[in-house]
């Protein structure tokens, strides 16, 4: 099979590589007919983060299921399917609470599994990992690119939201106007919150964000985006949407905190170690920093409801569609912000 | 009046100050009969922390109330009182919610307030800072000394155990054997935890750990002490509290919390900024970080209640006693770690 295969900084190669197959009784093949590139592709692809020369790309995988091990019970061949960016058993202690992204057998994707950017991956624990889209909008091409973000952003959005406490009434800031910020919005207006204030310095994705749910929006950075949203507030929220990860964005969500406030957190921390997190601002307004790395599995019903019935729709964030031999383009398309999101249909439009 | 002044590392000085006096219609005078010194003193004590020259010290008055200003309603003159280590109005935003700690205006002890190492202070904003010892209760010698560490370190304490959510028949670890760490043993046992591991590294404290309603202690530092409590806890409590704030505990609390769980964090950080605080551990495992300041003030009343009903008592923190010319000497056997907190008499035991 063809497959997108990371070969260094800037290098995304598309390669045919060996297809995956049923090994244990609990895996599944899957066609991957729809997927994305993600802001967390970014980092190696800039190189700032190592990986392996060689190594198949991509985590978002939603496709035709092909062909299931013997004790594979929920999915079966012909079954419409989307994963999120982990694999997990969905019986262990923590699948079971709903921290998958902890789960005791879990597993990523690459490798023999296959990377969500090729033309089939196998799903480790069927299972516990693939979320069966209902036969009646299994084919519906909308809905499918509306449910594709819950494989990642827009569940990593919602963790943001929940991690930060956001409820019925609230006022929250969501720092971050990438595509997880932008699902931050989307998140926080669907559990209620009334006002909704969207940081970000890129003007056309805070137009989406107000289109999104936020009923303000700051495009500024530094000092005066803090200023700013603190100021709108009247001193800060009790609950901030942290959806970047850089330390300096970070430390604005925990400076925008109101006292005794909540930071949910879910961008993947990066130059926290260097630069330093701004520990004695959360020690001494008592902030708390709650989230993670987000436990997207664990959201997938609810949202997919909200996706079927039309109150939910993050399909927007894709600004672009490309082919398999386009994935090398998505990827540029991201890395100078020509494109929010990148949806990839890895056997084309068909 | 004579007061204990800092005069640079390791010189506390007994000198001759200005006395107090009402300043404002909200002030009151406290005659300060008990008061301690505290392991956050020992910060400048040792040259770790700047401070100026000439500065009072000290932070955990009680005593009688001797003046107070016009508009103070709560208490009068002869009132036996003891008051946070922090000032706070009572009335604020943060104070109705009980963050004293966050009061937009509060204050500190030391400076033109005395510090409450002396024999004097002012109390500003009595109503909100001070909290009245009833009658019946206020010369009693016993109770007083179990009263005195809601000052700061049994509120600290029992901050942790609720910011790291500890309920009954919780699991928790509590990382540090000092004067905090020991409370906030107390604090867990007395929110209904059912196993609670004390880990330190001094016998002696672990003992009183013990005695104070630890189920278990570990005598061990490092890795032996994390795997060891890991071990003990089936792979790591969901309720950690941190008593100390070395970036090492506080890192070692988030090594040994479940993932899911919450870090209660309670001692003022030091080392983080240049150890760097262990991000990727509480963003991989969506453990969360709550706690910071303590606001004593909001714990006063339930904690009080309970010692006055004599089931609550940490008093035997209090290794060591001495009088206002004795304050030198007990710096030196707290940092030398023979006293775990030394109670102070200004006026002698009269």
């Amino acid at each position: 099979m063809r497959a997108a295969i990371y070969r260094g900084p800037r290098e995304i190669a598309i390669e045919d590589v060996p297809r995956p197959a049923i090994e244990a009784p609990t895996d599944a093949i899957v066609r991957v007919t729809h997927t994305a590139v993600c802001g967390s592709d970014l980092w190696f692809y800039r190189g700032d983060s190592d990986r392996e020369d060689g190594s198949p790309v991509g985590h978002e995988p939603m496709g035709i299921v092909e062909a299931v091990g013997d004790d594979v019970r929920s999915v079966e061949p012909g079954d419409r399917v989307f994963a999120p960016f982990l694999i997990s058993c969905g019986y262990c202690e923590f699948c079971r609470k709903g921290l998958h992204t902890s789960c005791v057998n879990g597993d990523s994707w690459g490798g023999d599994n296959g990377g969500g950017q090729g033309e089939y991956v196998r799903a480790r624990h069927a299972d516990g990992t693939l979320v069966r889209v209902p036969e009646r909008h299994a084919d519906d091409e909308d809905t499918l690119r509306s449910l594709l973000p819950l494989t990642d952003v827009m569940g990593t959005g919602h963790h943001a939201a929940v991690s930060a406490g956001v409820d019925t009434g609230s006022t929250c800031v969501v720092v971050g106007d990438g595509a997880v910020g932008l699902c931050g919005v989307l998140a926080a207006r669907r559990l209620g919150a009334e006002r909704i204030v969207a940081v970000g310095h890129h003007e056309n994705r805070l137009d989406l964000a107000a289109e999104f749910g936020a009923t303000e929006t700051i495009n500024a950075r530094g000092e005066e985006a803090i200023e700013r949203a603190k100021e709108t507030t009247y001193g800060g929220p009790n609950h901030v949407l942290e959806c970047v990860g850089a330390a300096s964005a970070m430390n604005a969500a925990i400076e925008i905190c109101r006292d005794g406030g909540t930071v949910g957190y879910v961008g993947v921390p990066h130059g926290v170690t260097s630069e330093g997190l701004d520990v004695f601002g959360l020690f001494g307004g008592n902030v708390a920093l709650d989230g993670g790395v987000a436990p997207v599995r664990a959201y997938a019903e609810e949202l997919m409801a909200d996706v079927l019935a039309g109150t939910l729709d993050p399909s927007p964030i894709f600004t672009k569609t490309v082919d398999l031999d386009g994935v090398p383009e998505g990827y540029r398309a991201m890395d100078e912000r020509e494109a929010i999101k990148v949806l990839v249909r890895p056997h084309g439009s068909e």
